[in-house]
């Protein structure tokens, strides 16, 4: 297989819908971030999936993007010439897509909205030759319009969000929200971009982010190429800075989104929330709204991801505890929506997040 | 120089007093813990002030009883004539070791309990080399003094401390406070050992503790030694597993304790106070009561180490940071006393710590 090189970009992106000769998808590595910057070149859906079990991409809106392309690769990766057996082999692998990572609901919206694209088809083509054609077009134009519709939606939250900040706030913001994270601009980290060039950012307070250091290695290299002002700082100082120093927001992305507005996010969202709470900090979630999961009621239900102790007792292949330490390693947690000040979506401030005014989001009659 | 091999040890120990042939002091150097262990030979109060500024050797009561070590040491690494001459050397050594780190106090106070020794010398000597081995004696004396009656303390704190516990406690710690940090057994950690043997812990979570990692690289190696079940967790992870789980108590050690019960301890001990606070969950302090610094009114008046933002952004020498990152360091906190249950002495149990208690355990009418 012919590696492709990305086109040499003006700013960070986490992956490239390669088009023609051959249809294909590049994924920035982000594990060797900031030190190195590969690409791996996925065919497959399975290489997809394989990028997103392993992080090499990460952050809710782009595993959604990319799972969709991932599927658009699962109509070319064989010679169909039956369609029905095209159109099986997509259900199979939108599942394996699926499977990759259990709490971000981003990657299970962006595939039924993709299942639902097929479905959608009302076929001209009178032979399994030209369905299949059909097929493959309708689905990578779904893809495209999954992924303009969040960029878009990233730069109306970046709008809406920076309406929320006064002139020079000092904001903290944990893990990585940015371009990264994201069809290109960023939610949490999209407001911030927005709000520093209309000047209501004067510094950024960004935790590392333990145990894959999104912070230290994504968030920090993000505002660096911006040329915006921040601070890394542990976790475990944002208490200290919160009772020491001015801080004027925090900004948190989001995984899942119940619908009585509970947010799940990055281990260490809901320790922040306490904290903001307790030092009265006004406390947002910026999060596109296909990260509401309106079928389930609170964040009790959402599922939180166990990964492997291996990476919290290293970091790379550097052991940093005990070689055969027992540890903990539950990758999201749930933050009450009583501890939300606002969450901001492409449609609107919810103001506070509850089961009402999230349905009024969406328009929906109780 | 000749290296000196400790004795094999039957239990963890941060540093060992060698009397003769030649006086020494070897410090384990816990910077390479848990995955290699290095003994530095001290001959000199300026190696052992690098020991302390550097870190081989940290936690608060260990080194106070490397720096008055380490004074005895400056009493023997010159052939001294005249008294004078010793004692002025004596004074700007300990001048010395007080200058390698500001937060804790332990270390003032070992250092002027050392110089208080030398003033209250009633020599019978006649000459100066008489004077000259009395002074050496006496300061010999006073170090062991010093070390026996903190491991005495830490016994003392294990069990005043277990008793706040109830059977099958699951408690939580932050940073290292156990022999490494001690002269033997421990603070907090001296407490989870004595309570363990009592039944009454469970299951320890510690907290990884960054940047240095006391927790992932100290803390979970004692326990593992001693068999105690624990769970190492990153710093951010406390507040989800305080409510999804039963978490009984939090111990803590300290570095300074200001006159009203203000807490300083390592960077991330506020932070835990203000989550045991919200969750409801009792937030003990383990020190001795020469942490104690009645000189200060709260603590606002201690003085926070910031240390180099290379310890941030490198682990190790693998950066994790892009290479010219703005980081923060400062390496404590300071928790007020309305956010602490009670701090265990080995004088007592302060409950809640306040002025008046405090004046109290030190019979001192206000």
């Amino acid at each position: 297989m012919k590696n492709l090189n990305p086109q040499s970009a003006n700013k960070v992106v986490a992956f490239r819908w390669v088009k023609s000769p051959q249809k294909g998808l590049l994924v920035l590595n982000q594990l060797l971030l900031p030190h190195q910057e590969k690409w791996i070149t996925c065919r497959t859906h399975a290489q997809v999936a394989d990028c997103i079990r392993h992080m090499a991409v990460r952050g809710a809106p782009a595993i959604g993007c990319v799972a969709a392309y991932g599927l658009v690769l699962a109509a070319w990766e064989k010679k169909f010439t039956d369609a029905k057996v095209l159109v099986a082999h997509l259900y199979a692998s939108a599942q394996t897509l699926f499977s990759t990572r259990p709490t971000a609901i981003n990657l299970y919206w962006a595939l039924e909205r993709m299942k639902n694209a097929i479905k959608e088809i009302r076929t001209k083509a009178s032979n399994d030759r030209g369905k299949i054609k059909e097929i493959r077009e309708y689905l990578e134009a779904e893809a495209n319009e999954i992924y303009d519709q969040d960029l878009a939606g990233n730069h109306k939250m970046g709008e809406l969000g920076s309406e929320l900040l006064s002139a020079h706030s000092v904001v903290l913001t944990h893990c990585n929200t940015g371009s990264l994270a994201t069809s290109g601009w960023g939610t949490a980290l999209g407001v911030i971009r927005t709000a520093y060039r209309r000047g209501r950012i004067q510094k950024v307070l960004v935790d590392e982010t333990r145990p894959y250091l999104q912070g230290a290695r994504l968030t920090a290299w993000e505002l660096a190429q911006d040329k915006i002002p921040y601070e890394l700082i542990t976790d475990n100082m944002a208490a200290h800075l919160m009772k020491t120093e001015k801080i004027d927001a925090v900004l948190v992305g989001s995984d899942r989104i119940a619908s009585n507005g509970d947010v799940a996010n990055k281990i260490g969202t809901y320790g922040l929330a306490v904290l903001a709470h307790f030092h009265r900090i006004p406390f947002y979630v910026v999060a596109p709204t296909s990260t509401v999961d309106l079928n389930i009621r609170s964040g009790s239900q959402i599922p939180i991801e166990e990964r492997s102790r291996k990476e919290v007792t290293h970091i790379r292949n550097l052991p940093i505890a005990p070689l055969d330490s027992h540890a903990r390693h539950p990758a999201f947690d749930v933050t009450p929506h009583g501890l939300v000040t606002a969450i901001v979506t492409e449609k609107g401030v919810v103001r506070p997040p509850t089961l009402e005014t999230i349905q009024a989001l969406f328009n929906i009659k109780s």
